[in-house]
């Protein structure tokens, strides 16, 4: 259908490249740089009038960039005359800024949702929201998918036997559940306690893993603290061995060094963020979620002459 | 008066001191960092409820973190709940952003407003905006400063001989006039003209320099590529000496060279932009625009009070 367009910014190039060919297309043509004082220019190298437009951007690190180029591209295709401009963010930034959990915090995932509408987003649709909430801080329609289906298929796959489950954390407890109901397993969670202030941390492991292959499964691996503490404290209480497995594979600061010292043996993770140029990557099993976000975009728009494509 | 208060963030935290300095007061307690993934901090370390806040943040180089950091305090200040959210803007970023000069193109310049008023934006003061049209894409007041009477009061106390002021290019004949009114001298253009296409310009100078000292001013000095070849064709062409000035100093890429190599004596900036930390800025002078951005600051609170220290 000539009304529809993917775009591609800075983030993930390789992701939007697998997105448009799932529904049947390639990417528009449009260079994003920079002028010499590190401001961003956008030249969209074709014309986009009256087309439904998907812009494919994860605000990942550097977030701040990403972002801007984010809503310097909508300006520039509101300007241009799209019918709609979709924004498919299958990592979305700040989303951890999602309450003001002290006095005079920032709500930086509200922020974000508000400056995508001001710059003229129509539609965003993202990946496991680090708070299902920040659905809410958008006036405009949001379609919320899920990776836990995508990692479950993969361990499915992989025929594993006696598995448990593990929530590295009290609050990921509902991910857990899902996958354990799509992979038939029992679940269990790392209750992390302090016993009296200044005191260190007891790992807590509530649920039988004596003997069993464990997997770990959170929604953002950040710096990998929690989860290779985790893994680690498994493993030394009787697991037989330690999978671990994410969504957004932020891997900042001491992450890798940390994955590839812990006992976790493999980590499995999602494209919504590409990993990063590194040689310690060898553990680690990234899947695509490009059908899964092509699919979405192919029912957005119902687009029946390419749907049939997933039937 | 407690009622006002100012803050800094990371792009001038010495003109902030500065300003606060001259309106009798110091600078808000707040930490500004980063998380280990690039995204911003911020805490607000004082209470700031019912207060009228000054927040001085240059949007100069990296222009991305000093705009979400930018955001992200209002968006803070906001929600804990100030009077009023002013935003002190010496250097307002892509601002040559401010037309669709060719198809396609975004206006990143009203982008830039639109994303500070939903922040929370009351007011913004800013300096020697590249287009003034710019205040237009303002629905909230704008304070526009001037940078010339500076620039020209420094040249008056020097007491050259025999100056004209040079525009280096017809864009910017207007600004040269504003100063050569001050310092009651002529004026004169560069006007670079392109005899062919394809072929190189041709620098013709518009008005007397033979043995004259010319003083060449604009707006912004990025890459310096223009107002070096300016100060060379004017030696060239019998002036006998050349210095130069401008309001905001960019200076990226290759600007320090070109600035060293040129024919130009002495460049005359104002702090709307920090200097680079560079061994080779002997040949640049900073004026500082704190007394003037501290007044137009004690104007707009009309604290008789404070606004005694400038009469
Ligand atoms: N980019 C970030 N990196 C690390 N921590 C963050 C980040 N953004 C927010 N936080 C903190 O993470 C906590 C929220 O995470 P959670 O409790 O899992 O929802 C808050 O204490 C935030 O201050
Ligand atoms: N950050 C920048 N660095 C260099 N050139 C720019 C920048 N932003 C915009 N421009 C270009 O500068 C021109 C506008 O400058 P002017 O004609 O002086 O108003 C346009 O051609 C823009 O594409």
């Amino acid at each position: 259908d000539s009304s529809l367009k993917v775009f591609t910014l800075n983030s993930n190039p390789q992701l939007a490249e697998e997105i448009a060919s799932h529904i049947g297309t390639t990417l528009g043509k449009c260079a994003v740089s920079r002028f010499s004082d590190g401001e961003i220019q956008i030249n969209i190298e074709e014309s986009i009038r009256g087309c439904d437009v998907y812009v494919v951007q994860s605000t990942c690190s550097p977030v701040n960039e990403h972002l801007m180029e984010l809503l310097i591209m909508i300006d520039a295709l509101k300007r241009a005359s799209a019918k709609s401009i979709n924004i498919v963010m299958p990592y979305y930034g700040y989303a951890r800024q999602d309450r003001k959990a002290r006095s005079r915090e920032p709500i930086a995932a509200k922020l974000v949702a508000d400056l995508l509408e001001t710059a003229g987003s129509d539609r965003v649709i993202t990946l496991d929201l680090h708070a299902p909430q920040i659905q809410g801080f958008f006036d405009s329609p949001i379609d919320h998918l899920q990776g836990v289906p995508i990692l479950s298929d993969y361990f499915e796959a992989k025929n594993l036997e006696d598995i448990i489950i593990m929530s590295p954390d009290h609050g990921g407890v509902t991910r857990a559940r899902k996958m354990a109901d799509r992979l038939k397993a029992p679940i269990g969670i790392i209750d992390k306690r302090r016993p009296r202030p200044n005191v260190a941390e007891v790992m807590n492991i509530v649920g039988n893993i004596e003997g069993k292959t464990a997997i770990l499964i959170d929604d953002i691996i950040d710096t990998a603290g929690t989860i290779t503490l985790a893994a680690n404290a498994l493993i030394e209480n009787g697991a037989k061995e330690v999978y671990a497995c994410c969504t957004h594979p932020v891997l900042s600061g001491p992450a890798m060094q940390r994955i590839n010292d812990s006992k976790i043996k493999e980590l499995v993770v999602t494209n919504s963020i590409p990993l990063p140029d590194d040689k310690r990557i060898d553990k680690i099993t990234p899947l695509s979620v490009a059908p899964l976000i092509g699919e979405a975009i192919v029912r957005v728009h119902e687009l029946q002459s390419v749907s049939i494509l997933f039937d």
